[in-house]
């Protein structure tokens, strides 16, 4: 890692959708693996990067949605990255028990494999 | 891997967006890096599919994008992968050379840190 630059972050200096959102990807540390994507507006990448535990955007609610916080399933921000047209966050954090609304530990459990699905994991236990 | 259950697989079955486009995170397959995250429609879908060359849709051209059809920095389709919602793609891939335009291996070079933004990788060479 070189620090070539650096400079006073601005969230507003990303590039948000028509609905000022930007999608973050949820990586898990240890592991590398790709646990989620959801979505973000500059509150919550504000509330994200000073809480250290990730927070998006509910489309569905229209409100904060701080990852774990009625599951206990949260995610520990460990760096926030940011991709080079500014318009796609990752964040790598470390993840208590499943990302998935389904208990997965990943959201990304179905392979298309030869035309078909392929199931990859199962609920945690 | 456990093959829970087996169906042919339906691109328009997929959730896109307003545009008809849908997420498509790239990583790579040894080390787990989050290369880039780039949008396909439903003909992306069934391209990279069946070529198992990566192909996008440039939403500033309004064309289909090869990866690496000019630079040479292909990503071979390992694995495709859709999450729980239906409304974003993992492509597990063999990247040759660079991911990122700036000819960075990966898009999410720029981290936040103390509040400012600090460069990770440099250009490969």
């Amino acid at each position: 890692m070189q620090k070539v630059f650096a400079m006073s972050f601005d969230p507003l200096s990303l590039k948000y959708n028509e609905s000022g959102l930007i999608p973050c990807i949820a990586q898990e540390e240890d592991s590398g693996e790709v646990l989620m994507m959801a979505w973000m507006n500059a509150d919550a990448v504000i509330k994200t990067l000073e809480s250290r535990r990730v927070t998006y955007w509910s489309r569905s609610r229209q409100a904060f949605w701080i990852k774990g916080e009625s599951s206990g399933h949260v995610q520990e921000l460990v760096d926030l990255r940011v991709d080079c047209d500014r318009d796609c966050l990752l964040a790598v954090v470390r993840q208590t028990g499943a990302a998935c609304h389904t208990n997965r530990r990943s959201c990304f459990y179905t392979a298309i494999r030869d035309g078909e699905e392929v199931e990859l994991m199962q609920p945690m236990v």
